[in-house]
């Protein structure tokens, strides 16, 4: 027996307002999981969270860590089970001065777009989140009950690193497992195409430092005779891509599949506009390998990419130093069955090969984490992309993702559960930025989705 | 006439205390130039050498600039004419806390190689330029008379650019011309060898800055597509220099001459060892151009050398960041006839030549100064050498000095003079670092060869 959508949208429309504003009240709570000195309010958002959905009837609890606590919460005993995942945690606001208001002040804001929910996590992640729970509070609130059984798994350390998550996943590993896992992180494609994200790129940190001399020396005693890490440095980052744009580290595009045509058309037919997306941010030509569209550049193809270098001196003026010192920050992006410890190795290798006998190199290893590809054959896909279809003007498209959601990769690894990334957010809500906003229409379309996907996913 | 050399030395030895009593009270004096904080200690320092020269019986007087006061003074009527240069202003003093004792309370120590006087502006340059005066004072003090014309001219800006010495010497030239400069700067060679400087490489400084996106962007989000300046940063400072470490700016040796035969053979002679120099520094292995002495890659070659760099996040931890801009700070040490102003302009063509379409480069000149080379016929040079010579464990060498110092080239250029540099610094003086010292030694030494080289040069 399959609930009646309709009136749940009805629903929705005309509880807009009060949603809108219990979303302000979640946003108020200045749940920084970085700095040590949020953790009560880390602690009172996951409070909100489990107080809201009792309301709705799930059965809610908070779960210690060892930081920032989850929240986990069930309804249902029958039918598709869907795990839908979010972080309440947010970002910091530095730099404060370059925010227009109290980023934890949010308000509903009238711009030449339209209106947007204006405030730390409007975006990343709360309003999003939000869009999952309010769906749910209208199914109840219609049908007395929600269709098929629902999970829900909110951390509190995305923006940290999650360095409880791994373990807690293990630890109640049986309590997790659901048909599919639901993400609600990411944006629409475009303004008005809803979007499915089916692969993740990974992602590789590799600081190096390279020593020269032991102190910083005079340049006209020594220059000349004395070996220059910065020089150094810089053949080793020159050295890191060849004169096609492709990555040199030996045996890096083990594992990376070719484009199958299928997907290469169908994200032909997305017809991205690279020179606008990069006319956006002052450039206009695409830089990476050569004959690959800009849609792989950014979604299908690895990356090796310079994040930082710093060498002797870099304030005011001028200083006729010869540095001690060279260090650069590096990370590639992964795709396919890249392996982060192969590649890694092989990197070093290279880079160590490289350095003069008398010079020293020290490698920092910043983390690493393999791609993820998404099997779109489990039916959720479909059933999802065509509830999304139906809401949004545009039909749902099958994308990629240039960055790196780990909590993707978790589900497959640790619980072996497909995920669908599903979001509403928009390439201008400033996430990780001062100013952070949420579109109203985001919000309120996107729980019109969620309640339209549960409804698709709750039938055959 | 030629007065009697032995008595002043024995006068020196007799009176070194209070000689060293003297330097102690002008280091005292905090006159540290490019802070205008200290501006009225400056003055103090001017006014105390004029009042010590008077004592002397110099006609001594402080000349008024834009900046920082001259000092001038002279004495004499016949005979030859020398100009004695210093500066009385001294380095700041950070970081302070990693000074053993007040910079500015200066004392003599004993160390294990002897004793020193330690203090800001002991070795750079007031400790080196009373050795000078306190020649002049033992020759006054025993024949009533100074051996021919000295003229005195001390400035206040060195360590700031010497902004107002080029015009003061422009407009006070009748005044300052003499037969020969004498400048008191630099160092022996090694511990023991007493050396003339025949040659001092130029410098010119340019910072480049790349742009590629107005933004810093989101490496994920922009990764592969988005051109990283940072990268473009490194292939051009890895294309600076060829496979045998020759600088590749174009035309750049034009003006670079070749060693002579005689000269090569008398820095043969040193048996610089590049090994224990290049130890001392946690390095072994020369890294100048292929097939040159290692003499000759910090003396007579000329240099590019990256001085600083730096892009993207350089900060603890990491951030997936594409940066928006890539700096470095370059200079290049000149030899010979090179001039600054063509390679400034052919660097900055082969730059520009080298930047991505839709990057951008700005180029920030600092400051641009050309090779100085001594003619060693002028007689002074070989009288000055043989003096040195009798005062020393090791005979008087003709060497080239690494860096740059511009009064040599402005007194060639303005005034039309030659200059003979002679000093008795160590490499270990810590000049312009914590803990500056001077060793005891030199500034006895040093005193007594400033005596000697007055009477050779005296002499017909």
């Amino acid at each position: 027996m399959t609930l009646a959508l309709d009136p749940v949208l009805a629903k929705i429309d005309a509880d807009l307002d009060a949603a809108t504003a219990r979303l302000l009240d979640l946003l108020r709570i200045q749940s920084i999981s970085t700095d040590p000195a949020y953790k009560d309010q880390c602690d009172a958002a996951a409070n909100w969270l489990v107080d809201d959905l009792a309301t709705i009837g799930f059965d809610a609890s908070k779960r210690p860590t060892p930081g920032h606590p989850m929240v986990m919460a069930h309804t249902g005993d029958s039918g598709a089970h869907v795990l839908f995942y979010g972080h309440y945690d947010v970002q910091p606001v530095d730099p404060l001065d370059l925010w227009d208001n109290d980023p934890f002040d949010p308000q509903v804001e009238d711009t030449a777009k339209g209106k947007v929910i204006r405030g730390r996590g409007s975006s990343d992640d709360k309003g999003q989140l939000m869009t999952f729970v309010e769906a749910c509070r209208a199914w109840k609130a219609v049908h007395g009950t929600l269709p098929g059984k629902i999970s829900i798994f909110f951390e509190g350390e995305e923006e940290s690193g999650s360095p409880s998550l791994v373990p807690f996943m293990k630890d109640n590993a049986e309590e997790l497992t659901a048909d599919v896992a639901l993400i609600c992180d990411t944006g629409l494609y475009g303004d008005s195409t809803p979007a499915i994200i089916t692969q993740l790129r990974g992602l590789l940190g590799e600081e190096i430092t390279i020593t020269g001399p032991k102190l910083d020396l005079h340049s006209g005693m020594y220059g000349g005779l004395a070996m220059n890490p910065a020089r150094v440095l810089a053949k080793v980052i020159a050295s890191l891509h060849d004169e096609n744009g492709a990555v040199t580290v030996p045996d890096f595009y083990d594992g990376v599949p070719e484009l199958s045509n299928e997907l290469a058309a169908s994200w032909d037919d997305l017809k991205f506009d690279e020179k606008e997306f990069l006319g956006e941010v002052g450039l206009s030509i695409p830089a990476g390998e050569k004959g690959r569209r800009p849609l792989e550049m950014i979604w299908s193809r690895p990356t090796c990419e310079v994040n930082g270098m710093t060498s002797g001196y870099t304030g005011d003026g001028f200083k006729t130093v010869l540095p001690s010192k060279a260090s650069a920050k590096i990370s590639f992006r992964l795709v396919g069955t890249q392996d982060p410890h192969k590649i890694r190795e092989a990197f070093r290798k290279m880079v160590t090969d490289m350095i003069p006998a008398d010079c020293q190199v020290e490698f920092h290893a910043h983390g690493a984490s393999a791609a993820g590809q998404m099997s779109t054959e489990n039916p959720a896909f479909a059933k999802a992309a065509n509830a999304l279809s139906d809401e949004w003007p545009n039909a749902a498209a099958y994308v990629g993702c240039g960055g790196s959601i780990p909590i993707a990769g978790h589900f497959k690894r640790v619980l072996d559960m497909d995920a669908m990334l599903i979001g509403f957010g928009k390439d201008d809500d400033a996430i990780h930025s001062p100013n952070e906003k949420y579109d109203l229409s985001s919000f309120h379309k996107g729980i019109r989705s969620w309640a339209r996907i549960l409804h698709a996913l709750s039938k055959d």
